[in-house]
């Protein structure tokens, strides 16, 4: 899994029909020290994410693995909200500071 | 699942018959701030995309899980046409304006 | 998929058994203007391509999805030749030029 | 599989069902010749590692095939902790040193 | 598959009980024009590869395609010790030369 910021979302009316009722959430990936990266993916949310949350999200196979996903055309989901991360022992992230 | 924009189409006689009847598009990858990237894949596309759109792709097994690419040797699929995205509450792209 | 240059092949003799009699090809990944790129993979051939020909490949388990690379440790295999691609229209590369 | 020290870990209340009960660790990247790379990533724990230990992580659908992780949407677990490593006949980390 | 050479070994005790008994060994990646790449992958050894020796390894789900990998934690195996190869018809590499 990596570390993201829910920065975004994607409406799209036109798509495969397994895909119905699925929130599509633009994440950039951050850095382990908390810094955004040059990178994102669209991932279909499973956790009630919002604007701005940290998120974890897992890619490939993975991402068919919840309830929501399962067998559905999705390489990414989120599927945890971060409350607070460590690096040796010092506090990067707290949602609720 | 990364954003692209169709920018081609690719021909092929000679290949595995379970690809028979495929659409296989040229994507560009686009950043999530719509700027073109220097990556690109060729998808089977399962939503009739045309040139020129912005879609959504998966990649990996994921992209078997369409009903045209299911146990196909297809590592990529086009699996919505996207309508618009925002970022931060700004829209970065609709596709009727 | 990517679109890649079959530029050689190796030859083994100590493997593993599922990979009897099938060809190894090294592919050099090009862009989608065609400009060879610095990359490359070995790939099992599934539509007898030869030196020289523009391929399509594909990569991890959709590359087992051919009847030649069913459940063996196979993690990319050409199942295309290309004939002809394009970008906005105009050809970009036609194999009977 | 490859190489990384387990540097910090995350906490999440809000997560999948499915994820309860597994510690998530925050993994940075080692080259073989064991210089911390400028990538991470966060796994599921099913070795017990701890703080600054050296482990082996696998990604992919190949991270839920243990029997923590069965079924479960983790794409990444350490399922080693290292002892040591050699290249070339030479020792390049040594656990109990 | 990527082209690499056997350059070390690691050592782990505290393993995933399925990884018992398999040899791990730590591959450097080459181009397909033999030089040493700045990227490696620690790999399960299927096929008795010895140091110093040119292989190819399978990445992802393909790399539990062997025997020895079946089920296990593991998303890279070495599946064929490299004989030789050529590109546009030169030889590269002749392990018996």
């Amino acid at each position: 899994m990596l570390i993201g910021k829910v920065v975004g979302s994607v409406v799209s009316t036109r798509k495969d029909e397994k895909l119905e009722n699925l929130k599509l959430l633009v994440v950039q990936v951050h850095s382990h020290a908390n810094e955004p990266k040059d990178a994102y993916v669209v991932a279909v949310d499973s956790v009630q994410a919002g604007l701005g949350d940290m998120v974890l999200y897992a890619t490939g196979s993975s991402a068919r693995q919840t309830t929501l996903t399962d067998a559905k055309p999705c390489d990414a989901v989120i599927m945890a909200v971060i409350d607070s991360w460590d690096l040796g022992g010092e506090n990067v992230y707290e949602k609720w500071a």
